[in-house]
């Protein structure tokens, strides 16, 4: 049984190399003035499928056997994740079935469809999406490629933290990074406890969709209560994944923000970033800009995960027509 | 009389380094599939103020005498040099009057007041810019800040160009970007006559404002006819610059897009790049998306030169809301 390790980071790390795109560390004056400190934006919504996800499914499927790649894999996911293994089964050759929310943004299932991927659509309210993937990799034979609770998912997307220790020019006080089912930032922490132990990492959920805040007050996995829905739709996973919390233990605390403050975080990438960030891309961003975690003085990095957003509802955000669910 | 040379790029690209942002140098593989060739993309958005005219602005304004600085500066411009001129003289400490086209986009307007600028409006087909410009400097003392008839200012653009040659992994075959009164491209092409002789630049006009591919086939500085107006605001000169005009001789070519081209490169790069682009920083792009330039097994730099753009402008362009003038 392979267990993700940070060399196994480093493994992944030239597995992706020529495929994933090696995404800017950028800096903004106008941010670092209106924080005090110093802010390194790491925009992973410059990833190909436009999210960080794409490192953990191409580390994933470029493994399959000849085998393994000739069944074809299937994956569940609100989104990014669907985009990424479609995108990275296409490269490396083999066919995609996703299993997706029906109330999923459109962009997100039109851009599966668009890197040929089947979409099995599910209500995810009433159905487990575990359950429907398990059933097609049953039937069909195929890998499931989970989105977070696989050590070479976990690996790849841990590239990200290494490559912000790697572009950074001053060392790292703090490490800002959402987290739903935590495989970016279990990632993260496994390349910072090797390169950048003295960062301190910490976690960024919707407020309402607080299961690994929860779970780190609990000191063991909690699924957080029912909630009417986020903007964060990257997001909204129900509880710790079963690889990624054990990791996760070395976060130095989960902070979250509103939906309110989540567009508010989107609107400011737009005007002064002149970045395009979906709400679950911008939450770490949006800690800052709320004042919830402490900047001045400091050199804080923050994760950017992805940018694929209705342009319907970013027009709101942007126009500001945008009124948060349950406002 | 200082002249604008390769050695001033040099010498301003010391003289910005720690004020202007180093803007990434992007590649994006959906795009490179799209194209079937490499396109490497300067993301000026990503400057100070949201344009690369910072760079210029803070060259020729960190440059003045202790006696110029009390005077304070003066400049006339659409919206990206105000902006810019604001940011760079409050860094600098000095004063700034910006004269601004009494149409101007309202974030831009915007932005250098809140850098700190006084605007002076005018009627952008009833009055000359230039003289109101010349008239408040002459009555207060204030150095006038040229948009581009500057050598410094020139020389500031052209870090650009040193940028993009450094940063670039290969070869250029072909170097696109956008013209106005010339000064960024005049700056790009110092920096690659010098540095990388054998790409040939491309200069990218708005349809009906194409005075520099009049001046092409005239031989000679040429104005082009009164126009109705254009959604890239930033590229609305009349003619090709009296500085700039002998260093842009060595175009290779001038390609002209119209504001349907802009505007789907806009959308393009919300939808796919994850930017935000204004319509005058994206000509370049749309010159590629459009088929006007080849690139099929090329390696071709674009400068994204600002992203300076109303939210409602955006807004209607993401949504497939809007109209071209004109048509």
């Amino acid at each position: 049984m392979h267990i993700a390790s940070f060399q196994g980071v480093q493994d992944a790390a030239r597995q992706i190399a020529g495929q994933a795109v090696r995404t800017p560390l950028i800096e903004s004056p106008a941010l670092n003035e209106r924080l005090g400190g110093r802010v390194l934006l790491k925009a992973e919504n410059l990833q190909y499928a436009g999210a960080f996800k794409f490192r953990g499914a191409y580390n994933r499927i470029s493994r399959l056997t000849d085998d393994e790649r000739a069944r074809g894999v299937v994956a569940y996911s609100s989104g990014n994740h669907a985009q990424a293994v479609a995108a990275a089964a296409r490269l490396v050759g083999t066919s995609a079935v996703i299993v997706m929310p029906a109330d999923s943004p459109r962009v997100k299932v039109e851009g599966v469809i668009a890197f040929g991927g089947e979409v099995r659509t599910y209500d995810r309210y009433a159905e487990s999406r575990e359950a429907i993937g398990e059933e097609i990799a049953a039937t069909r034979g195929s890998i499931l490629v989970r989105p977070f609770d696989d050590p070479f998912v976990i690996e790849g997307q841990g590239t990200v933290g290494l490559e912000i220790v790697e572009q950074a020019d001053a060392p790292l006080d703090q490490l800002l990074c959402g987290t739903s089912g935590g495989g970016l930032i279990a990632g993260i922490n496994l390349a910072l406890a090797a390169r950048s132990p003295d960062t301190r990492v910490v976690g960024v959920e919707p407020a309402a969709y607080n299961d690994t805040q929860m779970s780190f007050a609990a000191g063991q996995r909690v699924t957080h209560a029912p909630a009417p829905g986020t903007i964060c739709d990257a997001l909204m996973t129900p509880i710790p994944g079963e690889l990624t919390w054990p990791i996760n233990q070395r976060l130095e605390r989960v902070v979250t923000v509103t939906d309110a403050e989540a567009a508010e975080a989107v609107r400011y990438a737009f005007r002064v970033l002149k970045l395009v960030i979906e709400p679950g891309g911008a939450v770490s961003l949006a800690a800052l800009l709320a004042g919830k975690v402490e900047t001045k003085g400091l050199t804080t990095a923050v994760v950017l995960s992805g940018g694929n957003i209705d342009p319907a509802l970013f027009a709101a955000i942007i126009e500001d027509r945008f009124t948060p669910i349950g406002a």
